[in-house]
């Protein structure tokens, strides 16, 4: 056999396709074990070097996709994050992409490390995560004609030539989900913990629980019920004590699993027979039997990587956004019916 | 000004040192807020580019560290990993040193993409995790001369001439401090929860309760004392209840959060008093007020860090081998004491 090896020398000593080669690098997990060992065998007999320099030297790509790992907050909520970054990788690595990360402590750090990382040449394109209304990064990426896409929606009315490629998850449904769960078990008096109100996720997955409720009690009740606080576990329990002192719910729907944990310590503390429902479904939800709504978040990466694919390779995909539906992850907390007992009637 | 702005022009701009722009691109965290927007702005209006494709040019390096992600476990104790990975990126960044992810669903998957990274000329350098008894990762990256550092230390023994760099955190001193924590509180009957017996962690985490349990209970005892399971919140709590019923213990140490999750979770279920200390201070862990031993993750990772710049600088740093000493995250669940009414005397 003369010459360099390709991947066809590669393919025929250890009789399988080339694309059966090529998965082998790329996306190890989808080929059969003793397989895989194969062509391995033959890529080390041949001494094989897989020809990416050459490839990206030939298109000038680096198949590099950037992505800012979010400063940790309280280990709970960041774990989606991570299992999203994680979801994502796997999805790159499938097409020959990699992800590189970076971090800054704002959105103008973040912006100047775009910059440098390509003038560097060594990021294609970006992966953006925690958009916010105002968002200077997007604004910043578009006007250099650089692609990207975010996880997240932009939480500005964008005009039609500004829209951006984005991928997000419908957080109202998410609450509304939940609290319909908690109406078929019979509760009526259901409160809402959710964060300070903002023109984003916040007043997003407040909407979600105030329209599964429209019909069962009056706005100003819905009012009593509700609690916009900063996230974390001791908020949800000091929220959930002030609502049972004040509004006597028989059910908790929370905008994270930070507060719905703070929420279900306080009232299995006090001993009293209330649902939580969390959001984001965090290990620590599965942990300790916390019913929780779980965020797609494989789909929700593939997606991403789809359409920051697409834009390298010049294409115009429809849709450029994708609004995904999240689904309850059901457990003992979130099974709980009111007591008959003590549930105060509703009759407005 | 005439010509391309340079580092010099940026500083003299916004009346800061050379060292301060470099750390408002390379180490935002690290600068004021407020120099770092006088940075930013005169980055801006003078059009300056940080020369990184100049140098990487210059040094034929990609100033780029390898790193496999681990694929997913139960989401919890995954969050150590997560956690170093974060710090790790952190450290590298403040040298303008950046991580590229890649995953692989076994070792000889993960070497074939080393093979490919370094081919592709777009990685300098390995950072290795979950080192295990008979790794051939290292082998085959010394044999390459690829630089590279492991978080984990090898547990086989090696020569000499295949000592590599590692920071490692120890497993058998971490288990001791809860145990002789728990002695201190009065307990004598301290039960152990660990992962099936190997020449690796397994072994290093129980060593530490077992010698710390030396003096009081006999080599028999200890052997009732110990279970020895596959990680996981059930199967904690398994063990807890069959230790439980075959030994009276006081108190539980256990190899993780997972196995101590379940332990805590039956002693509660049960009504039972007893201690328990979980492993990696993990977030389910400060949740749930569980008492954990927890590793130096950021001394680690810019540990692990250091080590690999030595060897791109042609450095020879003394030591290469770091052994970390973890501390314990005392909480509620390691203050219980032993309840005198029930509390067997021990006469071995």
């Amino acid at each position: 056999m003369a010459g360099r090896p390709t991947i066809n020398t590669v393919a025929a000593a250890a009789g399988v396709s080339r694309q059966t080669v090529s998965n082998t690098i790329n996306s190890p997990q989808i080929v059969d074990p003793r397989t895989r060992q194969r062509v391995l065998a033959a890529i080390e007999q041949l001494n094989y070097t897989p020809s990416a320099a050459a490839a990206q030297l030939r298109t000038r790509r680096s198949r590099v996709i950037g992505l800012r790992l979010q400063p940790e907050t309280d280990g709970i909520n960041g774990a989606v994050l991570d299992r999203f970054l994680h979801a994502f990788t796997v999805a790159a690595q499938r097409e020959s992409y990699r992800v590189m990360l970076f971090t800054a402590p704002d959105d103008a750090a973040e912006i100047a490390q775009y910059s440098q990382l390509v003038a560097a040449s060594n990021v294609d394109a970006f992966l953006l995560t925690s958009t916010h209304a105002g968002d200077p990064r997007t604004a910043w990426l578009a006007s250099q004609g650089l692609p990207f896409v975010t996880f997240g929606r932009p939480w500005t009315q964008l005009s039609e030539a500004d829209r951006h490629a984005w991928v997000d998850v419908d957080g109202a449904a998410g609450t509304r989900l939940a609290t319909e769960h908690l109406l078929q078990l019979g509760h009526r008096r259901i409160a809402y913990v959710g964060f300070p109100r903002s023109a984003d996720l916040a007043d997003e997955r407040l909407s979600g629980w105030a329209t599964a409720m429209a019909d069962v009690v009056s706005a100003e009740s819905r009012e009593h019920l509700a609690r916009h606080v900063c996230d974390g576990v001791d908020a949800g329990s000091r929220a959930a004590e002030s609502l049972l002192a004040e509004s006597e719910p028989t059910a908790f729907v929370c905008a994270s699993d930070s507060l719905a944990l703070g929420a279900l310590s306080h009232v299995r503390r006090i001993g009293q027979r209330c649902a939580v429902i969390g959001f984001d479904d965090t290990p620590v939800a599965a942990a300790v039997d916390l019913a929780s709504v779980a965020q797609p978040l494989t789909q929700a990466a593939e997606a991403a990587f789809d359409l920051v694919l697409a834009q390298l390779n010049g294409e115009s995909p429809s849709p450029r956004q994708y609004l995904l539906t999240p689904h309850l992850a059901l457990r003992g907390s979130g099974s709980v019916t009111p007591d008959p007992s003590t549930s105060r009637t509703e009759s407005e």
